[in-house]
């Protein structure tokens, strides 16, 4: 696909994630949503922040992605998907991904505080693993980080 | 506590996670078990990686204790708990203790190719995260080296 075609799907794609990431705040969760897509684009899962709400420290959006779309494929190896995020994933959601085998990740804000793919770690990138993960950074960011900014604002 | 008698008690507690580690050998899953204590040293949960049995890439033993402590507890926040783990953490389970804040991991046998808890990373001890974790690493380290070691050997 050329790289034209492929900003168009991965921006079509990050405005479903963040249709997910807005239905955290029924429940006063910080919202963050993710997909996992396959080759084709079909979506293969979806989810949301829900940490306050199962009182789960592990229940970001990516790790129930991750784990939905494993129950889907039945198999915990993800090979060949793509996950999309509306945040840069944290130390634990991006060791999930290398754990999953993601083939790709996507995602939107950078999160100067806890982002491990690139802004304090590269997780998804480091050859001593047994696995990396493509990345794709900055998709929608402006949208991304002012869901965000606009939950912090609401609470303070 | 005196070093010494903390050193017996973290002991003890790795017997417990070792036996729970021998249970993921019924269903063919590599044996690594968690447990999460209080500060009176009472058990909270504990869990053996399942990633085989249950399909699930994020199914650590680690992930699973933390769920399941939370669930205990009833919230996210696991404040003054701490988790004994048979090998150090990966980044997935490293980056999901400082998740929940706990306050202590001990862990047995060091992992040269995903720790992340000293050999790979130090994700329990970064300033620049939200939460450290205090490490206490080695505790009966050969035993639960032994362990993963005849597990794989036999596989091979």
């Amino acid at each position: 696909m050329s790289g034209m075609g492929q900003l168009r799907d991965d921006e079509a794609l990050m405005r479903r994630a963040l249709d997910e990431a807005q239905r955290a705040l029924d429940h006063n969760d910080v919202p963050i949503g993710a997909l996992v897509v396959d080759e084709t684009g079909a979506v293969v899962a979806t989810a949301h922040n829900e940490r306050e709400r199962a009182g789960d420290p592990t229940a970001h959006a990516e790790i129930l992605a991750l784990r939905k779309a494993a129950e889907a494929c039945e198999t915990w190896r993800l090979d060949g998907l793509t996950v999309v995020a509306t945040v840069e994933p944290c130390p634990m959601c991006a060791g999930a991904l290398v754990n999953a085998r993601v083939k790709r990740l996507v995602f939107g804000a950078f999160d100067s505080k806890a982002g491990a793919c690139g802004s304090l770690y590269n997780l998804c990138s480091d050859p001593r693993l047994n696995h990396e993960v493509a990345v794709t950074s900055s998709v929608l960011a402006p949208e991304c980080a002012a869901m965000l900014e606009r939950f912090f604002a609401e609470r303070r």
